[in-house]
């Protein structure tokens, strides 16, 4: 495995050199903070949901990040064209599927981006991923996650499987699957304030499927592309909990960590397993 | 007014235990900030405005929050929507009218939610909340207040018994009322750099109105949810002024604050009084 | 050329005096930092695109922003209308012509704009200044200028006299000119992290479009306007680079250097000629 941890690095390395642009379809809520992450981590951010210009922007673009956060008829419909370009045009695609299980509205527009658009990762949290697959004791509760990582892990084989992509599930520890690898990506307590502080900020689910975005624009192994992307936000959290004294504080500190951040500090991080 | 006093400290108690859900459709300056602010103070956030999902996300929602910053026809048909599914479930609303007076659109649109969606609190300053009143000298000049907090007091407590309603006027001093009884909410220079600093933050009459919203959540008198949720906001500028060097910093630090405040810290800066 | 530095000191004076009311319809990824900038340079920002209200709200500005980022369909509607307005009612406008280059769209409707609405200044950077040029061989890349301020120079000049209007260009040193006169706007390295680590900040030149409409607000003459409002911008990113530890903290540092700055603070960046 010594071979795929070396893998990771250099993808971080190859967005810290590249610069790759970034598409992103997003929600209200997290714009700002995307493209501020996204050039923190090196890449180059680029909002558009015009259907008049999509095709152009999915053109210019390494990745493709969809966020369906605050999603409404005109967007999802932004989405799906800006989803159906990138398929045509060999461009990557993340999708987060925000709130799945809050409303049927969101699960079923994850659904449908799913089908029709062949997403390489899909990245959500533990209820969300469950909510894609239809497990009906998920205790989906709004856009927060509610249930285990753990609980999602067999789950999120069977759901890589079956849509031929990597699923990317985030929580205490991080999980990662292509159905035949997985990662774990976990860290250890460090600071005065808890590592789950980073709960207490909006947004940094999101802001782990935008750095998935810049990951899988340098790196066609989506697995190796999402794994790599937790990493990085772990290896960020670990360093600004440690200057924290609140949730702004962290916020602030985790995005100076990952202007900062070198390729090799994130492998200690990372676990990769088979799957069984 | 002892009591009160506690109830208020308990209310803060019950939304840092019992995280409830904030449902948000507010204006796009303040998404961000709307839903760190509900973080911090304890709150989860969640903002939608499709109107395909806000009979579901209403549901689970423990109260709604309406902000008309920057309202559109889409937008407005989304809020009316949302406040009738409130009002049919009993979930809580606090409408913001912010900009009520700087234009006829945003008067008329505060005016007609109102009536619709009766809503339990509603929060704005001075400028606005006289515009509501449709008191013809309101110097109202955009969205920032140009009226005293104290030339709206007596015109709050008769919109508070016209609508049955909480009236909560954020300013210099904070007034709220519901007819019945009112409560001040003030507090004393401490830092270098001058309380009022917090009105170059954008967004955080607009955060006042989100941390009502959590506060209602969990307090079915809207009188003392909205007196607590003011409390909450000038305990923590008290202690954020402290540690700033400028805006940002300010709202860094205020952030922070929210989050490590302690119920028992909001008690010295609310004085309760008998409406005459 | 000493009357021109002190008109630009004397504008920064009358914007922290008169706190002008800056109407913007900007992009989704930075709204909050255009009104927080807004804010701690003294002027009032006031957000607002519903058609509906468009006419008031033009109508009580004192300048307005014109900011395509993010722009689909009923935005530019929104932008013509109030573009229109503004030219009735003699309000100064400063368009910011985002991605120009990266797609048909964004050319074409930042051209229209300056059709329809003869804006005072057209504020970008580099690469967007060619493409409203059509300079074939500019090499726009998404929304960050990938062409230097010096390639731009004769091209502004041109611009500005065809259009009757001011060219602002963004860069490591900025370029503004109205055709007869130009400045240079620099600075000098002064902390550990270099200049350029404002570019890693999302919004940087949407902030300085904003601090610009500011400064046309208070000042007639576009060109001074457009001049201050770049050295506002460099003198705040020298102090803020000094105690930056990366693009976040240089963000707060920066807003709170524009509130604490002093008009008299500006004029050593400032480098005035004439055109030849």
């Amino acid at each position: 495995m010594d071979k795929k941890i070396l893998e990771c690095v250099k993808t971080l390395e190859n967005v810290q050199a590249k610069s790759p642009l970034v598409h992103s379809i997003t929600n209200l809520v997290v714009t700002n903070t995307t493209a501020n992450i996204l050039l923190a981590v090196g890449a180059s951010p680029l909002m558009s949901h015009a259907p008049e210009e999509l095709e152009e922007i999915v053109g210019i673009s390494q990745a493709l990040v969809i966020n369906i956060g605050t999603l409404d008829m005109p967007q999802i419909n932004s989405m799906k064209l800006a989803m159906q370009y990138a398929k045509e045009k060999n461009v990557p695609c993340v999708l987060d599927p925000v709130g799945a299980g809050a409303s049927a509205l969101r699960t079923n527009t994850a659904q449908e981006l799913i089908s029709l658009g062949k997403p390489a990762i899909i990245r959500g949290n533990s209820s969300e991923i469950l909510a894609l697959a239809q497990v009906q004791n998920s205790t989906s509760r709004g856009v927060d996650a509610s249930d285990s990582v753990k609980s999602a892990e067999k789950i999120a084989q069977e759901l890589a499987k079956e849509h031929k992509c990597t699923i990317s599930v985030s929580g205490e520890s991080d999980y990662v699957t292509d159905g035949v690898y997985s990662a774990e990506i976990s860290t250890k307590e460090k600071g005065k304030l808890p590592l789950s502080l980073i709960t207490k900020i909006t947004g940094m689910g999101c802001s782990c499927t935008a750095i998935t975005g810049a990951c899988l624009a340098v790196q066609p192994d989506s697995f190796i592309a999402g794994v790599t992307a937790m990493a990085i936000m772990k290896a960020a959290n670990s360093v600004a909990i440690q200057k924290a004294e609140g949730p702004a504080s962290l916020q602030l500190a985790l995005i100076d960590a990952l202007y900062t951040l070198k390729p090799e500090d994130i492998q200690e991080y990372i676990d990769f397993k088979e799957c069984r």
